[in-house]
């Protein structure tokens, strides 16, 4: 009997199962020193102790993302091993900040299942919770792939398609306990521009753009556990070529995004999000931003703001889909989440 | 005068010698992250406080290699700037595990030399020891190495070889004090295979691989404040290739060999080793093991097993000595080492 | 409007003007092991909590460059993003031991202007303050760029060139509160070389090089939240390079120096530095030292030592300007600083 991992197959998923995944981990200030190492973070409200004090808050937290790596790094050996495509996001929340010192692990349910017509392969559909040392669930997220069938003769499930929303209602975003953006430092924050200065439909090109190395998409997605071996093996594809994180693009592209949306600070909710096409060392990562959504919350002095971050190889800004409704060749991601925002 | 240090020569070693280590360092969190950044580690027990805490340590140790390199790092200038070649480790015993906010050093006793018959090198044996601030022994090995001599017309010294034990009894591993695998977590350690799983003969192929960069093994290898000119300057060795750490190739196998022995949690004993082959950045480091040895330990719920973790850059498994006895070339790293690991 | 920040021009700067820079920075042991992981740090009373402790500190600070640089980092997009050459330094002072849980924030007040001949550009000064969360300044400077201007029709500000001295008075180093060097451990930090034993002139061959890589300039840069497009985007220049940050070169050649000058502890004073030339990825840097000047301190122990810090690109040592009064094309650093030794 072998004892490694070859990773669940189509069938060996089942409608309501639950599976607790591997490997929990406690974060500290080296995780964050990391992440702010690997891509160009500067939210001040994750930087600074002092300033997430001065919005309510016992300290800075891990970043946003950060946290979402790590429990979506542990499904990795569970739901992705077998995975043809990564196909979508849905109802992701941050629940609770993380903070160093905390422990974390996830916990995936099945929710949904559909045979592919090849008979080859099937969609999983799964909602993933991250839980810290207290059993609190520090965020949640939908996430459906594409998996390989192990025999394909064996009979089809039945379908199962979960109902999911295609945005979040603003009233369901959790505002962590104490945020009070009233007496938000501008100044230190490092942009004027608050809430009521962004109109939907408005789009930013963030400027700036930083190309990507084999060293650092390694090494992040090592540090978030993310054991898929198209990441690390150059020997994987025929091309030689190492696939980069999807979860790499995200968090450079959040990162690019502060010049322009420097108080867009915490992420709350993740809508929705495709890896348009797949990143390779050596491309450099741009963004643009389209604000699509604003509410109020009963924080004071903070709005929700809806924005679609879209990661691309090229300098356009503003240009998404082709005639054919397919994503440019330039798109690498196109994702929508809800952030929180000084009024 | 030249103030530069130009390292220790052969004749510069006398048997009963002890050389204080230059550089204590303090770890903390930070160097953790760096060692799970740089290889693909998932060992539960190093990763999460609470797992440790289940297993009735205070907290999540600093990796036991980390440790390891820590302490070596510390001898490369009075031990090996002049070494030609690594020969070998034995003896070596993990005796305290090391926690963040933990400080090390490292000192050396010269315990054998033995001039080469072309009398322009000799081999020198010491047992080096890492203590922490509280100055208890955290682990010591010896490791002997081939120097080069200053003057070739040096007097050769009275030959001393330490008879050295091939394999650590069983008996004279150190269990962590308050070790306990009674209420282990096969789940979030990511593998079910316990002690009794595992035959002495089984081979194991770890089936992951990592193709290694340059600035990884560089960060990795001055994290530990190795200070060895090969392994940073192209313009060093005529064919402009850094040579790659063998502590890099060690910690790159152990941390692959975590698919098919997740729960050989932690490394008590290093029985020998060798750097088969030397590593280059580009190439793609795999692993596979096989079970040696077994033995019982006084701690609940603790077996000790005996392994060979051997890295190698192609995909074969098993396959080690030529019919020369050589090492096959695609042979990096031959370790031979006891964990622990839940009965 | 634009959202992003265009940066400031020429004609935004007038004398006397306050700029407090964005993004404030909690520090830890993360930064700390990142340092040592990017550049072969070894001074001990960095490394070691024990080996400060022993020097009369709390704890290890950070290390001095890291501090400057978190402080230099903030304010690249208030005063060198458009920015054309970083042209020099001067009266830089350490005025306080950064601990790991401070946090950092920068503040520059323009203390001089003068447009170009050509019209096109001109030169700011500014004296930059570093603080940590008691609103201590932890480390101040004057840096002086030449900057482009928006109009170049805009006319010329009233020339004000301030004064500034060549060289810090030894009487103004400030040293750490406690600092005492009496019972300082030779053998611990790694050389025996004291205070006594360096000859003012006195030129020392570092010996060791380092071959630099893009993943660990831009991991270097990202961390000092350092957001000039030029060390980040392969596309900015039209040979495809990216420059490597001014400061990457200063880290490493300050780490270079350890061996020759392993007791030169803590910088605390910077009287001048320039970057000859730029330094790009793949080249090897190498470093040697010149002893300017020693003085005596008051604190027990401790001894001020004037040190010329040059980079190159090869092997030479003791070249600096040619025939013409011009940097060597090898050499990339020319750096002017006070450090603390033992007497």
């Amino acid at each position: 009997m072998t004892k490694t991992n070859p990773g669940r197959f189509f069938e060996d998923y089942k409608v309501g199962q639950v599976i607790d995944h591997a490997v929990p981990r406690t974060v500290s200030g080296g995780e964050r020193a990391l992440y702010h190492a690997l891509y160009p973070m500067r939210h001040a409200l994750y930087s600074s102790d002092e300033f997430a004090k001065g919005c309510g808050l016992p300290a800075a937290p891990i970043d946003d993302l950060a946290a979402f790596h790590v429990v979506f790094g542990k499904t990795v050996p569970d739901v992705s091993l077998n995975a043809v495509a990564n196909l979508g996001y849905a109802e992701g929340r941050w629940l609770k900040p993380v903070y160093a010192g905390d422990t974390l692990r996830s916990s995936s349910e099945v929710i949904g299942l559909k045979q592919n017509s090849n008979g080859k392969t099937g969609v999983v559909y799964v909602r993933t919770r991250g839980m810290n040392q207290r059993d609190e669930v520090v965020m949640e997220y939908v996430r459906w792939v594409m998996v390989r069938k192990r025999d394909v003769d064996a009979p089809a499930p039945e379908v199962v398609v979960p109902e999911l929303s295609k945005v979040i209602d603003p009233k369901d975003l959790v505002i962590p306990e104490g945020l009070d953006f009233t007496n938000y430092d501008f100044t230190l924050a490092g942009e004027p521009h608050r809430f009521g200065d962004y109109e939907v439909g408005e789009v930013i090109g963030h400027v700036d753009g930083v190309t990507v190395e084999e060293a650092e998409h390694m090494m992040a997605t090592r540090l978030w556990q993310n054991t898929a071996k198209v990441h690390f093996d150059a020997t994987f594809r025929p091309d030689g070529q190492r696939l980069i994180y999807g979860g790499h693009v995200i968090s450079m592209a959040r990162a690019l995004s502060f010049n322009g949306l420097a108080n867009a600070q915490m992420i709350v909710g993740l809508n929705g999000g495709a890896h348009a096409n797949p990143c390779f060392s050596g491309l450099t990562i741009k963004a643009w931003s389209e604000v699509l959504d604003k509410a109020e919350t009963a924080a004071p002095g903070v709005g929700a703001i809806r924005l679609r971050l879209v990661a691309v190889s090229d300098a356009s800004v503003g240009e998404l889909k082709g005639e054919d409704g397919k994503y440019l060749p330039q798109v690498l991601l196109d994702l929508d989440y809800w952030a929180l925002m000084p009024i």
